[in-house]
């Protein structure tokens, strides 16, 4: 799986060189992908001037379009994000908004939207509950933009109930972390090859054509 | 594709012969699997005595084993449900409750969970808002006892703010409903073929042995 | 305190005599508020014939009705529930589709919700994550009804990331839950006896007609 | 209640004097409020400058200070903000992570978090769905953090499903949220008004030296 390659978007609210939890669990996932040959880009968000906005493209000094670049040319890309007040934090919903400009962006001829072919993931550290959340939005959203979501293609780390240590601090040692960011590099690995080698066919615009046609075009 | 079989199981949360608009959006997606050949199999889940709990055979006149092999059976299995307070049905989460018993009852050699090789979609009605929450949680959840998400593998319809019509009642000819449903029947489709032509090869005992060797077994 | 009476609906999949990690927790809070003179009623709802539905009696052997009496009589009422899944147990879901029954007996002269005046709070306990998915819903439903959520009427445990242990099994003894039910139980009573002592005036019948007038009745 | 406060935190994406769907629902609180002599200030976050964190002042430019004066001023705190990819806007959560910087800020002598005494809402526009996700999450953060939520405290306008004209657009005329609108000013109000008179007596400190007796001061 030589040729395939993988983005993270670490979406930690906190710049380099401050430690950070998620980068902590996506360098697991970068070892893993490492042994099946696989190239991994980890991006730190909040180091780079992202704007706020919906668009691919906000201007006036938006370091989007770079980031949006190495998406487009990965073949599985990972959003990896703290919790903050039990959901995703600020900087990965910042990203989702980002990413839903590709809504706009569809192939001309198939209507599929830029992320289709493309295998997504969400990894998530915290200091206690919420990865489910953040984990069902990420993915669902991923969905809405063209990416498959392979079996098992979540790993996160929360500790118990409350204020408490954090994933650096606890020693890495979950099994059920451990477990599953392999799970996750694994299935993600064997979806993107298989995509790569069999695109998507469906052709969207047909489709919506066809559905016009049985639609009330007014609303409802 | 014509060996592809495709199971709905309709939470609403009203017994047979009352009208469901949850069901009356399945027809639309029964209606497309069969212009291309796939059979679909539509169970109203409140019709039978499906008990509480988190096993696949709770005993005693539960008939979800009954349910639970046409599930096991089909390639694509679609939960389709009403909104109730902004989340999901309770009909629905008892479904999801009794699939999360497939946990325990992975592959013996490759420990994959049951629905691995399978393809997962939701489909959603309400008067109002909630289907975002429904679908990210209940595609989420069906990853993680082994389904694949395809693209787009979401269609719904909802009104305006507030109580108002139902689906049936509007018509049924949003666009965007008939749009999204034509997307998930066809890529659904072709994902599960995929699927049967390229099982899922991952080990997941393996990868849980491995990382054993990397964890605490007492916990964090 | 000694007139005000609390009501828990405790939500668990399991039937008595089973144990119940939930109904653990429960029973602090039940200690915290007799010694504040305050009488507890534990309702098991799993052991009662509770129809599925959306009104406030289904007939036909239904038992929400005595529950419901049995919440209407309260000042405090307090949904204790599982997680599953990621969210509410659906034995809660069910709960709360009963309770939006209410919605249909307003005051008739001040158009209020049958649980106005009453304040609402919520306990969760599961293996692992999704305690404010749970409590951030099932509070929102509440004040829909009618109810004032006080400062800090949540009280949940969760353990680590994955499988593991459950409430009862690690012995109970987290400083955060043991802290945030008697925050929930002293600012649950205070609130609920201010809220006898001064009824909320609010006439939303007024408000609805005066709504009316800016409003386009046909909808949008 | 003309001693009273209101702030409203408009959480739009879009800078001034770009049109603000949510502003449009804001400014018809800020009616009623003035009809009860209730003076509101607005306060449109994505035109200040206000940096990314969990603290109350993250140094260097940030204008969250200035911001959170004018809440730790008022009486009544709304958290108001569109819908992306069916949750809470990014501003919002900004918001939400710099409000969970008062944790750490709670009153020596009670332990009481900053916003004790205050009431909290919640106010959303969307094209269509994601409402309830965003009030609940929004209330129950805003409970934590000290604030009481009266009844119908939130008011929200989204279309129908799928992408659609905004609030502005379909004129705003909606029953549901003029209804809901007057609700909230009208029950905040009066909460508000009780809260000033009655201070929550609740010592956090105490109950927490308490639930210490009781705890494992080392987890679980």
């Amino acid at each position: 799986m030589s040729n395939l390659k993988v983005v993270f978007l670490n979406c930690t609210l906190k710049k380099s060189p401050k430690k950070s939890n998620t980068d902590a669990l996506i360098q697991k996932a970068v070892d893993e992908y490492d042994k099946i040959n696989i190239d991994s880009t980890v991006i730190r968000v909040v180091d780079h001037n992202v704007a706020t906005g919906v668009s691919s493209d906000e201007g006036q000094g938006d370091e989007w379009p770079d980031i949006y670049k190495k998406v487009l040319e990965a073949n599985i890309i990972i959003i990896a994000t703290p919790i903050w007040f039990g959901v995703r934090g600020s900087v990965c919903q910042k990203v989702m908004e980002r990413l839903s400009g590709g809504y706009d962006e569809a192939d001309p001829t198939t209507g599929q939207f830029p992320l289709y072919g493309k295998v997504g993931a969400c990894i998530v550290t915290g200091n206690e509950d919420g990865a489910h959340d953040v984990c069902a939005n990420t993915l669902f959203n991923l969905t809405h933009i063209g990416c498959t979501i392979a079996p098992n293609s979540d790993s996160y780390w929360v500790g118990e109930a409350g204020p408490g240590p954090s994933y650096i601090e606890v020693g890495q040692k979950s099994l059920y972390t451990n477990k599953t960011i392999r799970f996750l590099v694994h299935n993600t690995a064997w979806m993107a090859q298989m995509l790569k080698n069999n695109p998507i066919p469906t052709n969207l615009k047909e489709l919506e054509t066809a559905a016009k046609q049985v639609s009330n075009l007014d609303g409802q």
